[in-house]
């Protein structure tokens, strides 16, 4: 296998069909190996109100009891995972859909209780490679719901960034593998308001550079720090792109060198 | 590949928890390939019913619409389908859940709107043997829910039983296939009261005169009638018995001599 592109898209693209379509037919479109993570939050928030549960949420991860645990993975691995498989295999993408527990892809343990216990949600220990090229070497093009399971029945609910950051390295014990996060923005901005100014490139030194000047904070510190993680660990590159650019050359790299 | 077993499993094994996990644990000990269907349907009318859904259903089928689909996706290809890989792969069954989108396996298209309009209702074109092999030669077990694909972009909700013979007959193709449909009965009763009446074996021949003498009467005459199609069209048995008899011999067999 020559290479491979794991793709990470959320809310933003999930959430609105038109933009969606758009974004499939374009993933379609993309040569060679690829592997596809979505989320599905707000389908998930929605369901659950209609169904008079109360959405808990702390630091951005949702409290998991079990009749959450239900919505998300109707609303995932269900009608999210189910829709955008319909529409790649119309657009010519012989998509498979697949949670972890599915081949036993991708295993998961609880999160501890403590400090804070948010329920079924869980945490990745490993990503089966050798499934993973079976399924790529038949012909089938991987896409993740982030629910997964800890190989006792037991399905767990997981950041869908975290199972992306998983399967890529995953990826690259099979090829050399490009991580994709698409985003609301053009990349990572040196100015927040000015979409014209993606920084093109960021390497662990020049990462310490742009932290020290304050140039990147907030939210954005986790996802650089996850993603040069990723390139430390294995795979070759990640980047960080407006869904529309997928098939340009555009948004931050983040590399090793 | 030596031989391939297909297994249907309905609502009276689905909607009770400690009787499906004493199915799954049977199913999981089936020596050789296996493949399971399953349906969901009280499970989807009760969401139904939660999120102030109607409930409609024309001759036992559900009519469908848009939001009827998205809970029937949610239900059978989400909550159902992705409990029981878990619970499967606790067991330690290398199980894959799949509509009928996933891989292209089974496509169906829209049944027409008269005489009676069911909304995203489907009827079978075909199965890859093909892709089910090479899953099957991965060493997973497929577990199909009834949400079937046209190819274009849309998702379908199709009868559990035509799935399960649908699927059957791709597997006849690819090694001699028997179908077990799990039944809430011992078999097909010569006495409907007792349920040591269990006819053993039915042939066409057979058939014809327990149909005759009025012995075989109402809802069972369709589940015959197409078992007997199956058989005559490539697959090596069907039997119909009760889950708890999954793994000895019991139950009615229906071949072709």
């Amino acid at each position: 296998m020559e290479q491979i592109t794991v793709i990470k898209i959320g809310g933003n693209v999930i959430d609105n069909e038109e933009v969606l379509n758009a974004f499939l037919k374009r993933f379609a479109a993309i040569e060679g190996q690829k592997i596809l993570v979505h989320g599905g939050g707000k389908l998930a928030s929605r369901l659950q109100k209609e169904l008079g549960q109360e959405v808990q949420m702390i630091d951005g991860r949702r409290v998991t009891d079990r009749a959450t645990l239900d919505v998300v993975t109707m609303v995932y691995a269900g009608l999210v995972n189910k829709q955008i498989i319909a529409k790649l295999q119309a657009a010519g993408c012989n998509a498979i859909g697949l949670s972890g527990a599915d081949g036993n892809i991708v295993r998961a343990h609880r999160r501890a209780a403590k400090p804070i216990d948010y329920g079924f949600v869980g945490d990745i220990d490993e990503v089966d490679s050798t499934m993973l090229r079976s399924l790529l070497e038949a012909g089938l093009t991987p896409v993740f719901s982030a629910i997964m399971h800890d190989g006792e029945g037991t399905l767990l609910n997981c950041n869908a960034d975290s199972v992306t950051q998983a399967v890529a390295l995953g990826a690259s014990r099979i090829a050399p593998t490009d991580l994709v996060f698409c985003f609301e923005k053009k990349g990572v901005l040196r100015d927040a308001e000015d979409e014209r100014s993606v920084i093109e490139r960021i390497t662990p030194a020049s990462y310490a550079t742009l932290k020290a000047d304050g140039i990147v904070s907030g939210g954005m510190i986790p996802k650089i720090e996850n993603a040069l993680r990723a390139v430390a660990e294995g795979v070759r590159t990640v980047r960080i792109k407006h869904a529309d650019d997928l098939l340009c050359e555009a948004g931050t790299t983040i590399c090793n060198e």
